[in-house]
């Protein structure tokens, strides 16, 4: 377990000299960098296949090209949902930022969102599409190919490569966008890099989002992911940041059908402790099947407490292995599972879980870090934490290594988050294969 | 334009030797092939991820395997969804096949299906998914990623590769899987090897499926594809085919409404006349725009008789370009909307395109093709064609040249309708760039 202060993206060390020269000796590989929270980039990106000579104005109005300057295609056309019968009694638009937006686990989301899937058949959409200037391009073609599918609900879709126009008004920010890690990448340099984007994202969340905004960041490291950018967004509340967990927690669900041979919906109250890593602890003492302790349906607690865990972390591997491919479809049904948790009320007794902000929690887990634990919702898109929860040992001691690494991961990104220079001591690799 | 008989895949020749002794002085390259509508692969793959000893059951009872051998992981086991409230109500579970299953445009499709978006929230569903010796590890990530969405509908999902198995009493057969075109390869050949591949499918369809089972073909060149299809399933009404030219149509009211400044929810009555390929005739004499005729709406005649057609026709040229892949997310939302359209009501004066069986059309089209028409469906998953249309010269024409293309595609895959010796005398090269 090596002990670094490691920043390889920052350039420009906000140290003393004194400081500087301290660490030179007695560290091989260290570079600085100090929290900057309002700084902003300057790229934006328009996009528009209406040419103004090309656009005939019968019955609809076109609206001013300035006023809307990344608007895609067909969606760069205004309409009065109030003056027509049909669309009357529609919700107020409601406004979708992705980031990822050209990448696989957003290409098959963008469509469940405009399907009307996850917010219902009365809720039309904007899309705001984030992408990065290599991706641009693929950011149009995901444009048209959502053109060419004519869901009625998908009013407005906006492509940028800058948060700060993309993420305007958003009212949810899904944040799907990372760097892959790269062939002997250190998981140090990974959480910097990733860090870095997402600190930016939460500095822009924090200029121009709504101030509701719901987050749930499914870029990996997650969880870390998801301290870095609530920390970047101090007037928006830390409790409206998710780090996705639902994949695991039906990943869960799923294995311990199979084992107790029963249909998947058959199990309840899983909960998916600590960090989206291999030390994520999938409960089996809380959960339940047919309503009973999983322990008194599955007999083999040796598996449980041996295989189970393991078999839920390997899924993802697997899959890899098998497909060739990560698991953006399962992905992206877990990410509309998550927001549908937050929109529709937690059926009775039951819960789900989330990465949510730590502090003020009741289990005793160490505060202000993000840790999955479990959650009802009233609907509201609000959630609460569940307090009828048991521990015995082994979740305990389960819990506290995922705590401990995720308290490692967070010194790690100290200078994304503001609170000093930051110190990477973690623990072995733990980065779930194949995951984005 | 060479006149050639070819068919680089058939080993066996049926021909008399002294035919083939003729043919070898005239052709420089030919071979042939019987009509052999019955002949049955023996490949056949089982898989199952659980162990028979992993299985504990509490209250519900897993079934034999043995007589469900293809099952995959949860979805071997069985449950009486008469025995629980909740389920009571659900109609009786349907069975879709998907051929191509571990493919793209698949893997946007079978989580569609899987979500009860097509049939909806009381409608059970089987997914029954077929792939080739290449694919089948693919199909159990398929089946992986099925199992971790928890989708409660999904009650059955099952892999394999021999259609004979997959297709067993399938209520709807989606046709997707295909060759692409490797470099140089002609496309006589290509009509060839895919056109095999399609009436091996339509034999086994024959003997297995359901009598009245809906097939919709997607694998290109998919008119002549789902003829040759049809044409090997003679005991399946020829009314049960169809060729997916819903992309396209979506394609063209998207289009239309880009010109004429109005969301594409404004645009009724598009047909796709003919051929999915480059000879389409997208039609804006019937289309109509907020209810009046194309023609009143977009006065740019000339951009309609000469852009709005290749605009069409290339879209999925522009996409690949721009995103680096075929366009299997809007291709599937529009196998969606093809099965909608024959499940649902059509909306009162509107209707929508199919490519189907020509024979008895009343718009004087030849007999015996597959060709894309306008249909309306009273929503019981058939049709009837549309008689209120009009023709002018220009449409006449076009319809005339895509109508000559189907009729030299099917002169080209005699050999395996039943009607012969194949001759290829194919027009120029009229494949959609990067349709699969």
């Amino acid at each position: 377990m090596a002990t670094t202060q490691f920043n390889p993206t920052c350039s420009k060390p906000h140290l003393h000299s004194s400081q500087l020269s301290f660490l030179s000796r007695t560290l091989p590989k260290r570079r600085h960098c100090s929290f900057a929270p309002f700084h902003r980039t300057q790229h934006a990106s328009i996009s528009c296949s209406v040419a103004p000579n090309e656009v005939q104005v019968p019955a609809v109005k076109t609206q001013d090209p300035k006023s809307k300057p990344e608007c895609y295609g067909v969606f760069c056309l205004t309409y009065d949902l109030r003056a027509e019968e049909e669309t009357r009694s529609w919700k107020k638009l409601i406004s979708i930022a992705v980031s990822g937006a050209a990448g696989m686990i957003a290409n098959h989301l963008l469509f469940k969102l405009a399907s009307g899937e996850v917010f219902g058949p009365d809720q039309p959409i904007a899309l705001k599409l984030l992408g990065s200037e290599r991706s641009i391009q693929a950011l149009e073609g995901v444009a048209m190919e959502l053109e060419d599918s004519l869901f009625p609900l998908l009013r407005e879709v906006s492509i940028g490569i800058d948060p700060y126009e993309v993420f305007q008004d958003a009212e949810w920010a899904l944040l799907i966008g990372a760097k892959p890690r790269g062939p002997g990448m250190e998981r140090s340099a990974l959480l910097d890099i990733n860090g870095q984007i997402y600190a930016e994202q939460g500095r822009a969340l924090n200029a121009v989002a709504s101030r509701n905004v719901k987050v749930i960041i499914v870029g990996n490291p997650c969880n870390t992911n998801a301290l870095i950018c609530l920390k970047n967004a101090p007037n928006i509340p830390a409790k409206n940041f998710h780090a996705l967990t639902r994949l695991d927690e039906n990943r869960a669900k799923c294995q311990l059908a199979l084992k107790a041979g029963v249909f998947y919906d058959k199990v309840s109250n899983m909960t998916i402790w600590g960090n989206h890593s291999t030390t994520q602890v999938p409960d089996f003492l809380n959960a339940r099947i047919d309503g009973l302790p999983v322990k008194e349906v599955v007999k083999d607690h040796k598996w449980l407490e041996e295989e189970f865990t393991e078999k839920v972390q390997k899924r993802g591997g697997v899959l890899i292995q098998k497909w060739g491919r990560s698991s953006a479809a399962s992905t992206s049904v877990s990410i509309v599972d998550a927001m549908r948790s937050l929109i529709t009320p937690t059926p009775e007794g039951d819960w789900f879980s989330s990465g949510v902000y730590s502090s003020g929690n009741p289990y005793g887990i160490a505060e202000d870090i993000v840790f999955s634990m479990p959650c009802r919702s009233k609907g509201d898109g609000d959630y609460e934490l569940v307090r009828d929860v048991i521990f015995d040992d082994y979740l305990r001691q389960r819990i506290a290594k995922t705590e401990a690494e995720l308290l490692a991961e967070k010194r790690c990104v100290a200078h994304l988050t503001g609170e000093g220079i930051a110190v990477c001591d973690l623990p072995g690799d733990t980065m779930l294969p194949g995951e984005m």
